[in-house]
């Protein structure tokens, strides 16, 4: 028999759930993210994903980051940009982003209001990679991304 | 390389997507679901589950169902009632329900609006089982369940 207690309905209220906890990010040195805080809404061994939800503060951003697994983005609330690969984006709510293996991604809360999103990701995944100094020189030298890196995307 | 088409950005209007088909369910002899649509919103090879949307016209039910596999919801519109197990439950936007394995469950739109919600489910799944005339009977002998299964759950 299966011994794992799984409460069957958590309450919302306000972007935040019954029994689970609100993870901070702290300040990263290198302003690779900033004002985003992690809520994990499903994790379970017989779930193969997880589902989180990443709340951006205004002018916060999330980690600029690439790896082998995937993202699966739902946009809950707010406005806000996102970087995929070369492309940027205007995100509204529940608009979906997919971000594919080994592709840079960043979202930001560009619209003076809290960007808030679900993301699902394989439970069994590889550790983000941080762009080195000249990934990120890379990308700086497109000026559509160098502009919402700044935060300030063009659209 | 990767040969697989992945649209970064699909943008929603009114809880429907670019490039996601609707997918209408008919209705069912038994009874067992009506009024019910769903849109696959992220299937992937190298996504280890799925996410779709399913929404529930007002007096609509999902299909009452359960299988090995669990279910992960958050409710994305309106309100509603389900059943888990033997415990009926009055849902709100972004509330969360865990279907465990082998647990009945619905989903009904109690309330005069529609009740849509998203479900988070493993890619490799078992097919869901659907209930006995004994079954029914026996969820039937429980007043707070058969209220729910006529369209009239208590609270």
């Amino acid at each position: 028999m299966d011994e794992i207690t799984r409460t069957p309905h958590r309450r919302a209220r306000d972007y935040r759930w019954d029994e689970v906890e609100l993870r901070p990010y702290k300040e990263d040195a290198r302003a690779l993210f900033r004002d985003i805080t992690r809520q994990l809404l499903f994790s379970d061994p017989e779930l193969a994903s997880e589902l989180r939800y990443f709340e951006v503060a205004p002018e916060g951003f999330s980690t600029l980051e690439r790896h082998a697994h995937m993202h699966a983005v739902l946009v809950l609330r707010g406005h806000g940009h996102c970087l995929i690969g070369n492309e940027v984006r205007r995100l509204s709510p529940h608009d979906l982003v997919t971000v594919p293996p080994w592709t840079w991604h960043q979202f930001r809360a560009t619209t003076g209001e809290p960007l808030g999103f679900l993301c699902m990701v394989n439970a069994a995944r590889d550790k983000p990679a941080l762009p080195s100094d000249a990934d990120l020189a890379a990308l700086k030298a497109q000026p559509h991304i160098a502009a919402f890196l700044d935060g300030k995307p063009a659209d």
